[in-house]
């Protein structure tokens, strides 16, 4: 039994040290600390939620809810310290997918001519 | 800069390692050594890739051509080898889970009490 634990925390804790991991961080922190951007980030993520748990639930979003949402979105995505993490976001994401594609490549590959 | 690829390889080749890793290569080998379960197998991935362009360029799935997937599906689905294949797949899937809930974990931390 290979252990495999081990090698996945080495990579967690260099992924830790990267500049994108960092970066976010540091994005993250200046809206928290900034009551303008966190209002606007948390007020946006709980309509968010809020519609998904109606989604999943089964329940009709109105025209009203989605209007409401489309505008939280917009508000908080004007604000530049929550650009600034989203930003942070997609790069460290980027991250995460090269990470993927190298650990499912050889999975490819067994399909191969298949 | 972090050089996080000798981790990322490090990790990979212990992944290529693993039982389940192990074991989906032997499934898929199987699948394609028997010529009854590799024609089912492509079928079934080929009529569902098709259905998959049509729907991506905004094409209308007629009935029949959805009746004829799921037709395809339960064909494939139905042969022991094609299962074990599925099975390998899931049990790989989980190993690639827990690679990614290691590695996201210390991101929504960031997010802790926003
Ligand atoms: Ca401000
Ligand atoms: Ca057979």
């Amino acid at each position: 039994m290979i252990n495999i634990y081990e090698d996945i925390n080495k990579l967690e804790a260099t992924f830790r040290k990267t500049d994108e991991f960092q970066n976010l961080k540091n994005a993250v922190e200046t809206v928290r600390a900034d009551e303008e951007a966190k209002v606007l980030f948390t007020n946006f993520r709980d309509v968010q939620l809020k519609m998904q748990d109606k989604q999943n639930a089964g329940e009709e979003i109105t025209e009203e809810e989605y209007v409401f949402l489309q505008k939280t979105a917009q508000l908080a995505q004007q604000n530049p310290k929550i650009i600034g993490m989203l930003e942070a976001e997609m790069a460290l994401s980027a991250v995460i997918q090269e990470i993927n594609r190298i650990i499912t490549q050889p999975i490819q590959a067994m399909y191969d001519g298949l």
